[in-house]
């Protein structure tokens, strides 16, 4: 085991430009934070390239670390340096994205969640962990959506990665694909022209697409649908949180 | 009007108390930060005691603001030290912090979200932000749950918390009072040994309890209830976000 006691290590410098997209893809890899995320990516099959943690960290994990992993012993401060927490755990793993390729027109069968300009880490977090606690296939990240690898992400995903598939594409590619192959593709609205989620009937195998906090939907993308839905807002709240209302959709329209 | 250059003015530091429950209480106030809220609070009778705003944001909106309010105009140093925003728009409301009480016994309608120990402020003003969309009666917080009136909480509210009814209460004695007028009570447990949400029926009297984030209800609470309730997981992830799961609950359990 090698031990690294300087921020100004190589391995540092390295490890810190995990935290920012560029980072992340000229390494592809990226860095989980945390031992809840380290254990997840050892029990799921998540391709580890590195463990580092503090000594601390190594005297409670070390037993259930995987074998053939390199592992650093680091200390509180370069910690620090690679969290973006105030006060980090002090463990963390270099993980290989996975290969982000998926060609939709081979997909017949699943419910899968396609996200459509979704700006906020943290919705994108928690609306991945939602995918896979409802048991969808997927998650397709369309072009404008920030990248789900973030350490914000992350931490709301939960782990959640490594128990469905992860996927960027072109959403207009995706839909046409999925309802040229039988599969309902239903985007969703305020417009109170759309049709009620609660009247479409649960199935198995379909596409739900949220949109942009602010904007909704592409407009083009949302004349391709199968049909759009709204959620009926009984309140005078205008609209819902964009991953609250995924829940409430995911929910409503997978056969459970 | 009156002018404030100087961020050592006595009504600065009078307004910065605002951001900690402390000063809140004190003051029995709380403050408002950008546009959105602002207007919320003006358009659904929200107590204002002053705003305060830039020479650019009242260029903007000084047409809109309402007469009888002291209006400050500040300037950019004194909005960062008014905001936990790096880049805040520039406009703020001081308001009345509502009365909150309500005597339970007295209530024999509507549909009701009780938090129990609810930790985190964006869950919080998430949740507050649901009901008020579902058409929720209001909101009551156990003790144990964070202040909703923090700029956190308040943000993720978006002027829910002019729309329904926020309260704060002992949970044991609302849930007592509630089945005591024929409301049912239903908690939230992840334990199968639990009801599966959506077997309920949906009904308009009723209320709906979620637990804190890690540990869930109080035990004791759990026991006092009508029924406690899961929402069934059919995916790999143990657990949804509390405002997600809070979100699914809300739409599941009331009629529409």
């Amino acid at each position: 085991m090698e031990k690294i006691s300087s921020v100004q290590s190589s391995r540092v410098k390295a490890w810190q430009k995990l935290q920012s997209k560029k980072g992340r893809q000229a390494s592809q890899t990226y860095l989980l934070d945390g031992w809840h995320l380290v254990q997840e990516a050892i029990n799921h099959g998540g391709k580890l390239r590195a463990i580092m943690a503090t000594t601390e960290q190594l005297a409670q994990h070390s037993e259930e670390l995987p074998l053939g992993v390199p592992v650093f012993e680091i200390n509180i401060e370069i910690a620090k340096k690679l969290s973006d927490l105030v006060t980090p755990q002090g463990i963390f793993a270099e993980v290989t994205l996975p290969v982000a390729t998926r060609a939709p027109q081979f997909i017949h069968d699943g419910a899968w969640l396609f996200l459509d300009g979704i700006q906020d880490p943290g919705n994108i977090g928690t609306m991945v962990r939602t995918a896979d606690a409802a048991g969808y296939a997927g998650v397709v990240f369309g072009h404008g959506t920030v990248d789900p690898y973030s350490p914000k992400a992350l931490r709301a995903m939960q782990g959640s990665q490594f128990h469905l598939t992860l996927t960027v594409g072109d959403l207009k590619e995706w839909t046409a694909a999925f309802t040229q192959n039988d599969m309902n593709v239903y985007g969703t609205q305020l417009d109170k022209s759309a049709a009620d989620l609660f009247t479409v009937p649960a199935q198995s195998q379909f596409a739900l697409i949220m949109g942009n906090e602010g904007q909704g939907m592409q407009p083009e993308l949302a004349t391709m649908t199968t049909q759009n839905l709204y959620i009926p807002l009984t309140g005078q709240a205008e609209s819902l949180n964009v991953a609250v209302a995924a829940g409430v959709a995911m929910f409503a329209l997978k056969t459970r």
